[in-house]
């Protein structure tokens, strides 16, 4: 192995950790020491220059990324990933202001921190991006890997106070958006390999649900189960005996729907959003058929990709959090008080 | 500074990073080459060994982290941590089995995957600890800096089924088996500094909390603001002007409690739980009591150490998940089916 090479293949597995200097050092003294048969003074002195040099660059990335509670993540953005061969991961979530907001983000972004292939785009159903999702994407470090857009839901599509959450859909606007981007990213930008997901701010993602989206083959659709949801355990594809073909689901709410599925459980191949313009949301769609809307579009059920060992293991579950109760500001607002969170970011 | 000191220094800094081997190798290139004006032909052919050795190293533990899906902190454990001079978190969570136990708690584990010095006591309300937590340890990485316990709520301080969940007090039995373990732990081995949090399994928390916590003095309880409870968008302790004393809390609910806080607004340096035995949680106590059940016997209010930016942040939220809907579960038993995850760990 020349030292070119390996210092490639090295400079290759340790790109997107951030050690990239340090790595480049790493070579150097290597290269010097192969060479040292035929040292002479001056080359001793600048060989020892540069293991300080290391120790330093190893120093200085170390203290960058704690002082950023981010150990490994922040100085990596998922395009770097990406230019190492793998997929990124786009994952789309709306989002828009609720007292419990910033905490769920902060939560989720912390799920994101530990799967460096994911570049999250978060679309706020708002007029304009706000500081409070900039901050947690600041805080956790994820700025170099996310979008922040914003498309406000049209007054006749939006909830009513006392509207049921299911009445009206929800998140068609932003993710629509979402896809738009993307769409425009790629005139602008080369292609790479990738799978669009669809994350919503309060369900529960192991870490390994991520890592089997990156198995999604071109122009397919990846499908595993989804736990806690339709008023099942699970909902899952079934599968025939290969565990590679997608026989039927076992939903009970909607069975008749062309693809009975939540949107936490599929995945869409990148080149697929980007072949069909078409493939969107829609308002125009009974309660439950989103998911339908849009993957009748790029493609069938005998085409989808079972994952997650063979549609066996759960990796997703579709949570909700309790509404807060904030009685305590009421009363504080009644008696002419500040509010609890005065100058604060809650 | 001299090779050796160097050395030190250096692998203070890596060593819960599980880049022990590899710092020491980069000790040893760094010492050979400043005595490198003295270098023999032998002694550049073991050089050129060494450097070949600290990048086959570095190849090693990044390949071993990253397919245990824990990049940094599968190999390192709190003790580990500790050892290098730093704090060790015991952060002790009562859990039970229901439909969302698993998913709570691969979502809180994956928070505490990205903070390398917390040690997780799990206590479950069950005659014998689990499988399905036992899973979640294993698959988080968690396993080697966690322990595992088990406590049952005796039955008359049990819920009934339509109790509201506040009417009995919940998790004493389980929060003083895990002080029990640690004085017992503690017994048998030498001591170390530590601080000691109390932790749910549905709340939410940014991982600067567990940072903050590390601040704790020796005999000191550690307070901050906590978002999202007691009918307030944030509960907090007010501070003086000089942000060091506690001087009252902002509560509205029971604010003539000695300690008006939530289990989730303080942690407790360890050498206060192993002093004071009598240290411990109570059944006998009113609604909301608990926290000053504990608190009153190892701190007073004017001792306690204002933490989180002078208690201006709010880095854990007070969050619950909405009861689980399982209908589709009664219509499947009814009519004789198997359950939906048949077979299948949720």
């Amino acid at each position: 192995m020349t030292p070119v090479t390996f210092f490639l293949f090295i400079r290759q597995l340790f790109v997107f950790r951030g050690w990239e200097f340090s790595t480049k050092f790493l070579f150097v003294i290597y290269y010097v020491t192969a060479q040292s048969k035929m040292l002479d003074f001056r080359r001793k002195y600048i060989f020892t220059l540069l293991a300080i040099a290391t120790a330093f660059f190893l120093l200085y990335s170390f203290l960058k990324n704690t002082f950023k509670c981010d150990p490994v993540i922040a100085t990596s953005s998922a395009e770097v990933f990406s230019s190492s061969g793998g997929k990124v991961i786009y994952a789309i979530t709306p989002t828009y202001y609720r007292p419990v907001q910033k905490a769920e983000l902060t939560r989720i972004a912390q799920t994101l921190m530990l799967v460096p292939f994911v570049h999250w785009i978060l679309i706020e159903d708002a007029a304009e991006t706000s500081t409070l999702v900039h901050n947690v994407l600041n805080r956790t470090g994820l700025t170099s890997r996310s979008t922040q857009l914003n498309a406000k839901t049209p007054s006749n599509f939006k909830l009513g106070r006392n509207d049921p959450n299911w009445s009206k859909p929800r998140g068609v606007e932003q993710r629509n958006t979402a896809l738009a981007w993307l769409r425009q990213h790629y005139r602008d930008h080369p292609r790479q390999p990738g799978v669009v997901f669809f994350m919503d701010d309060d369900n529960i993602y192991s870490i390994e649900l991520f890592h089997e989206m990156q198995k999604i083959s071109d122009s397919r659709v990846g499908v595993w189960p989804v736990g806690l949801v339709g008023g099942l355990m699970v909902e899952k594809p079934i599968v025939d005996e290969t565990g590679t073909h997608v026989v039927g689901f076992n939903s009970l709410w909607r069975p008749e729907r062309q693809f009975p599925i939540d949107m936490a459980g599929f995945g869409i191949s990148l080149d697929l959003i980007l072949d069909n313009p078409d493939a969107a949301f829609s308002y125009d769609v009974e309660r439950g058929y989103q998911e339908t809307a849009i993957l009748r579009h790029v493609t069938t059920v005998d085409k989808l990709q079972p994952l997650a060992n063979k549609c066996r293991d759960v990796l997703v579950w579709h949570t909700r959090t309790e509404a807060t109760k904030l009685d305590g500001e009421k009363y504080l607002k009644k008696s002419g008080a500040k509010p609890s969170d005065f100058g604060m970011e809650v």
